[in-house]
């Protein structure tokens, strides 16, 4: 699976062939299915207030207002996936317009949505999804939430919430968050899932594009570091607690919605990870911080199917 | 398991006595650990004056400042306990003192203890528990949290908790918070836990104590209707929002701890129920409403060891 919610179309484009060379297997790529948003200028301005000493610290200046181009951006994406014929396509985020998934299923594709309610996994499978991810509250980074209530995204935890969308859908369903070795595969199939989805134990692998200052917090924290927040992108996500989350927790409410907030922190992380304070930049993971490992990556993928395989023949 | 928090010795005498009448088999009682609280008698008037208009609405008078006794209550139970020789006692909201330990031990009993995050785990097997509960953010009503982190109880989802504390405990581990059935029950085996605990999967059984209309509102729930809140009770529990929820949860860092708020708002609650007015009682409830049945409790276990059978079976 590429992640390839920030990339443009030549990074997408350069990423996808990198796997073609190294495999013949077929593999999914990962896109954000852009929203309407609604922002006032005066919003963005009071952020950048707010921003400023982290600027000033770094020696950055304050950026130039961005325009907001996430549709053009998953258009591009949705060509590069269609000439360069990858077969899977998932998506978080929300669900694509119909033009898009009759597109893409008319060229033969097996779509991937995502859901962290029961509601949303409906909606994914009536929207024409093949496959639905149910993705738990333990889930680090973004989680596909595209609902909300009170207020507030689904916070619905994964051995909860994997049964009950199994129940009221009839596409099969994958399981995420929390997930990192064999005995979550082993939980997530008893649970009814036909598979798990993975992202923090393959984001410590030797493999990893991450900065290892980041794979080390990852692999040091415990499970009780971890928190979910809007600050650093303006959608809800979950990553290691540190300074940076703490301060502007103060102000979560008053966030520019995503991509906007993303936008607006992104040479701060950037800069403050170069110079080496990971107090400054997400450190996106899930709740099982305790089962992170750095290893190979083909290593790890052998270790959950072995001690999955041990679980099940021991009953 | 005889839930025994806020019973006071009598009535959990008449209880044990009418489960011995009934079965030969071990079975515990679950107390509340006590603690020790800080509050002033201020934070008693202004909760007061927040809940008279319940109390007017219903025409209730302000109840007279009542008196902590938990742990009189705590000794008295202890003494039940052994005086009429419950083989196993849980405990919930901390862990007894070494004196209460060494005398329950002495006499042959089995201890178990409750965690919500590897720490409490560690602690409870470091103090002598036989057994911990690792349970999970879904669980209903109030989980067994005793230590803070950045002043909030641990929020870990138990798919990702338990395997965490199978891994750093070498007492046996019981998984509990949004488990409902055989499917729950396999996957907590595969996580490593050597059994399963249930709360609100019995609490809509036919045979449950609590009120039809409770029973009714959990069985009519979403998996994302559910919410933590302090404002019943003075300690973090879950459970259906509803009006009061939602109104008295603009107080709720001003909420007085445990048992004091569980207190003052008791009179509130019953008469509200006995009113048909549930939008005001408590509604406690894990995340896995769309799992609750009404059934008989026998059944219900039959279900789910059957149901267990068959996923270990087919694998």
């Amino acid at each position: 699976m590429i992640g390839a919610g920030y990339f443009d179309s030549h990074q997408l484009s350069k990423e996808i062939l990198e796997v073609q060379k190294l495999t013949q297997a077929p593999f999914a790529v990962n896109l954000f299915t852009p929203n309407d948003i609604k922002y006032d200028k005066k919003q963005i301005e009071q952020m950048n207030t707010k921003l400023k000493p982290y600027r000033e610290a770094l020696g950055l200046s304050t950026p130039k207002n961005s325009t907001v181009k996430e549709k053009e951006k998953f258009e591009d994406a949705i060509e590069v996936i269609e000439s360069l014929k990858v077969p899977i396509i998932a998506f978080t985020f929300g669900i694509p317009n119909q033009n898009i998934i009759k597109r893409l299923h008319n060229a033969g594709k097996i779509l991937i949505g995502t859901a962290t309610s029961v509601e949303e996994a409906v909606e994914n499978e009536n929207a024409g999804m093949d496959i639905v991810v149910a993705q738990g509250y333990e889930a680090g980074g973004h989680r596909g939430s595209f609902t909300t209530i009170n207020g507030e995204f689904p916070l619905v935890g994964t051995l909860s919430l994997v049964p009950q969308i199994v129940d009221n859908v009839s596409i099969p369903v994958i399981a995420a968050g929390g997930i990192m070795d064999g005995r979550g595969l082993v939980a997530s199939l008893a649970l009814g899932a036909g598979a798990a989805q993975l992202g923090t134990a393959y984001l410590t692998t030797n493999e990893s594009g991450a900065d290892d200052k980041i794979k080390n917090e990852i692999i040091e924290s415990s499970e009780t570091d971890t928190i979910l927040t809007n600050v650093f992108s303006g959608k809800l996500a979950r990553g290691i607690m540190n300074e940076f989350v703490h301060n502007m927790n103060l102000y979560s409410k008053q966030v520019p919605p995503y991509p906007l907030q993303n936008q607006l922190t992104t040479q701060i992380r950037k800069s403050a990870l170069e110079k080496g304070y990971t107090e400054w930049t997400h450190i996106w993971s899930g709740q099982s911080t305790r089962l992170a490992d750095t290893v190979d990556a083909a290593q790890l993928t052998k270790n959950i199917i072995n001690d999955a395989v041990k679980i099940i023949n021991n009953k």
